[in-house]
């Protein structure tokens, strides 16, 4: 059997089968591997990273987008960083957003992902715009005042190490409204509590409201995902959600207090 | 690399390798593999399926016995049914209870994990009484009352299959004392999906209030488990926490919210 295999720890982690390669090449950043898996349907894998697969990824983009966007009551404007496959994109425009930016440094994982998910159409839309870049330049030049800023990147190795660093964090500031909100996927609970650290300890520097939560993600590292919401004005489990969309496959009301209660443990 | 694999679906699963084999050998009833592995510690394994690890297994055991106990204001007599590892029996001693039965069909796992855990004392407790029987004989016979019943066993297959069966729990019921508790664990809300609804539906005609909570258990298949709280007296989110043991590693006041509410999404 062809297998892929990822390691989360030097000496354990998760195996697929391998049943049809659809996409396998090294682009300018970092190799993309797209499979088909009966069990997960397709997988895409950036340095040998699993970045989503079809079954699972509802968990990791619900709980990246919802519990954040859910509280605006009128996005105008959304940046992106990373998110290249377009999930995040698609579960932002279920809100009706103003405008959204994608920043992606590598145009060839967009390229695959619009070729190969069936979440391809939010690539079209017309308050989309798309900048191939890396996104600490982005931010650093950037003119714009975001509504909500998503940080949705692959892990601190390879092109995304920048984006854990403190001086990104004070231009995410800065290009964030007053009332904005940054939300920063934050690893796995179980294998990247150093990262989680440093994160929470800059970010709590620069914003009044800093909040773990946690999702499953069966396909990630430990099977349990961190994001990292920060705000100087919404506090997750007290301001107001102003709406949920349609049809979502985990996030909901009750999920959204949740997800932030059981985060304690993390203390 | 030697390596122990474990298949969550026909095409998908975990990978360990076995730095070093503590013990291997097939048991009257099953096949008991208990290994070291650097990450996860000591590793139990019946029958190829992951029982336990030494770093993930207080997600598993706090969340079976610490919201259903923690509920109880002078828990008198427990039993337990499988958990011969010994871990279950242990976190129950956190609430000094009266008298605990545990109830394990194959006496091997219990020499086994006596030698190689650390939580060997709990076999050792002075009220602690064990029965090398089968769980549902055992029930069917019985003629105590319990305050609290946990089913700790292994999935529907080999041994464990007769309790996941309706006779089953009708006589669980029935040495369950008027404001009694039965938690059982229940498989993953990824892969199991049909046994979770045979057992919801049998369970909820037995029992007035019946609560699935879910936590995650980064080992096994999905990285998130399912319990099922069943009870004619004690609703999970209503019924006042009476005690929470110290120095808990997941189980806190917030945390005994988060995962009944969690469970939503399952719906």
């Amino acid at each position: 059997m062809k297998e892929f295999k990822e390691f989360h720890s030097e000496d354990a982690g998760i195996f697929f089968r391998v049943d049809k390669i659809l996409f396998n090449k090294r682009s300018k950043f970092q190799k993309i591997f797209l499979f088909e898996n009966k069990t997960f349907g397709r997988v895409l894998t950036l340095d040998d990273l699993v970045m989503l697969t079809e079954k699972d990824e509802f968990f990791y983009h619900e709980s990246l987008v919802h519990p954040a966007l859910s509280l605006l009551s009128k996005p105008d404007k959304i940046l992106v960083i990373g998110g290249g496959d377009g999930k995040t994109v698609y579960e932002i425009f279920k809100h009706k957003p103003g405008e959204v930016h994608l920043v992606e440094i590598d145009e060839e994982v967009i390229r695959v992902s619009e070729r190969f998910f069936k979440w391809e159409k939010g690539f079209k839309k017309k308050n989309l715009k798309i900048f191939i870049q890396d996104g600490v330049e982005f931010v650093r030049e950037a003119d714009y005042r975001y509504d909500l800023i998503i940080i949705d990147s692959s892990d601190p190795v390879g092109p995304a190490k920048k984006l854990y660093k403190r001086d990104f964090y004070l231009n995410l500031k800065r290009v964030l409204k007053k009332k904005g909100i940054l939300v920063m996927q934050a690893e796995s609970p179980l294998y990247h509590r150093k990262i989680q650290k440093k994160m929470y300890k800059e970010l709590s520097k620069i914003f009044k409201i800093c909040r773990f939560y946690i999702s499953p993600v069966p396909t990630y590292p430990g099977g349990i995902w961190a994001y990292l919401f920060c705000s100087d004005y919404y506090e997750p489990l007290k301001s107001k959600i102003k709406r949920i969309p349609r049809r979502l496959k985990f996030y909901s009301r009750k999920v959204h207090r949740a997800i932030f209660e059981i985060a304690n443990f993390l203390k």
